[in-house]
């Protein structure tokens, strides 16, 4: 019953991709947004209830559970799906990111990246072997290479080294990852290159010829304006296989997803629907809501009756705000659960435009309405 | 299709009672255990998981509400029912206690409590009939007197004042519900008395003779032993009348529960399944267990593979763990669902224990279980 990774282009319009992964432990339509869980949990939510805002796939984070229970640890315990209890596909990625902005102490060499623990302070090393085999024993349907992602902005001479470190790192993850990987399942490249548009062709046109099972765009959404994200990827994108998906790795809001679909991207990771809905921000049809404003303390109105999710729908903008003020872990968990959900429904409405050939029409309709703003106030 | 209140003893075994309770907003299987929900939600969980732990009717508490977000808020919202979206049953306290326990500065006079509110420091005054008055804009099924809760030890004196003054509270709240509540809602007067037999027999009689709804032992719990606060119920009970409920306040563990009922009581609140669960213990047929405890780290097994509750028979012991040593909300919310689960499962065991004649093998099976301990480490 279990199949090996694949991916299938199902139809294009204009740049919009509309396709489907296939992994061993299950398919993902693409357009795709992966919920993040970072300590093998989606913060607050039940695997039952990530499920229910209709994601398909997450994102498991290499350098938090590789320190905190460890990769042999889960991997005894019959790996990360059987651990946080979510059956269907899970990607990691290679923890690089996650060293650079995270850990103390962190050297880079070309072996690899050694750094002190952020838990227990033990000096620990990563390696483009390591972190393939750390995500072959999470049990991942999808790995990441190890990379390194500076910030933006960055000298060329700085974005041209990582980029290339970047580059020997993939060869050594793609040798290692034929030794270690269970069957049937994924390695993707990642482009690097900065905000330098040479720098980012020849990094995809080498990864390309060492051939991966997919390519992400790392190194954007780190303090970059948007333009400058969505040029590079409207560059980049083209330049990879049309057969393999594409990742566009830690982004971001709702209008990034559209518009980086529209340029050709089909995988997305972000923190931001579960950490703003943390910190009492909604993600809706009417742009962004922080239900901590006073506007909402009286409003009995649900906060978006249309919703396709029944947190959304289920629960006055009152109350939300009240349990936002008062601080209550409900509050996280409901405006978590109907951030990811919206992000959800953006993606669906994504995939039925571009299967129905009117994603430029769906694409402005959704920006009038985050433009048009929230209900007016009672 | 809206029932007054009412109570109708079904079955007795011992002093053990099977009972029904009917309210306006549906009915309570008694022996029952009330999740607390302090703010305006049982933290961490949705009203959806709050019933699927079996749970018929929770508690609003007056104090955090009143001042967070206000009483008329909630009842130009429509209530407390509709603010929380919890359609069944909902008793809520008078405020008294917490204000004893949280407020600063408060002045206790006859007339009622003045005290500066730990939100804004608004000097706030808590009287008899305003008690009941917020209770009613909440829109309680069943609301509770204002009375003078202390701790214990204390002195005979202080306990004869304090009793004194919550009586002549109640007769001033039976005054003030008759002419604010809504229809077919019910008032239940405090027995007080610390420690002294006599004076919670005089409380008692008092009570009873201003006639009552229900009647709940107060003042218990509250650092006295056990075998205390069981020798007070045990002479207590059967001084209030068979046809009305009898609530013990504030209580307690699983043991303090099947203890109280063994000794005639149908009605209990408290936080510890919910706290102890936020803080990584688990309430369950083996005893409580520290889940944050390192034996627990390299543990496959189901916390309990026979609870009634999927998330008990859900997740490993080392995932719990996990969740817990990586301070995950999910743990929070899983331990405090699996609680509230546990204390359901105790009181429907109870039910079904009085109701087949045979509670006394239940209470000692249950007590064995619970002394046999958790699953030997592996």
């Amino acid at each position: 019953m279990s199949e090996p990774f694949s991916f299938t282009l199902l139809k294009t319009d204009g740049a919009a991709r509309r396709g489907e992964i296939v992994t061993p432990d299950g398919k993902v339509q693409t357009p795709a947004f992966m919920p993040v869980g970072t300590q093998g949990s989606v913060k607050g939510l039940t695997p039952e209830a990530v499920a229910a805002t209709g994601a398909e796939i997450v994102l498991g984070n290499t350098y938090h559970l590789m320190l905190r229970p460890g990769a042999e640890r889960i991997a005894a315990l019959g790996g990360l799906h059987e651990f946080m209890r979510w059956p269907r596909p899970i990607l990691t990625d290679s923890g690089g990111f996650q060293v650079m902005s995270l850990a103390a102490l962190r050297r880079l060499e070309e072996k690899g990246v050694t750094f002190r623990s952020h838990l227990d302070g033990a000096m620990v090393e990563l390696t483009p072997e390591r972190a393939v085999e750390i995500q072959a024993l999470l049990g991942a349907d999808i790995s990441m290479q190890l990379d390194e992602c500076i910030g933006l902005p960055a000298t060329r001479d700085e974005m041209a080294r990582a980029m290339a470190l970047s580059l020997r790192w993939a060869e050594r993850s793609k040798r290692a990852f034929a030794n270690r990987s269970r069957d049937g399942c994924a390695l993707f490249g990642i482009v690097q290159g900065g905000d330098d548009p040479a720098l980012r062709a020849e990094s995809a046109r080498a990864l390309v010829d060492i051939g991966f099972d997919g390519y992400a765009i790392g190194g954007l959404a780190v303090g970059e304006p948007q333009a400058v994200m969505l040029k590079i990827v409207a560059e980049t994108a083209p330049t990879l296989p049309a057969d393999r998906p594409r990742y566009l790795m830690g982004v971001g809001t709702p209008d990034d997803l559209l518009q980086a679909v529209a340029r050709g991207i089909d995988m997305f990771d972000c923190v931001m629907p579960t950490r703003n809905g943390r910190h009492g921000t909604a993600f809706t049809r009417f742009g962004q809501i922080n239900l901590a404003n006073a506007r909402h303390a009286h409003d009995a109105r649900l906060l978006d009756a249309e919703s396709t999710h029944p947190a959304a729908r289920g629960y006055s903008r009152a109350y939300l705000h009240h349990l936002v003020k008062a601080n209550e872990m409900l509050g996280a968990v409901l405006l978590s659960t109907i951030n990811l959900a919206y992000y959800q429904a953006l993606m669906a409405g994504m995939r039925e435009a571009i299967a129905a050939g009117n994603f430029a029409d769906f694409h402005a309709a959704t920006q009038a309405g985050w433009e048009r703003g929230d209900l007016p106030p009672l």
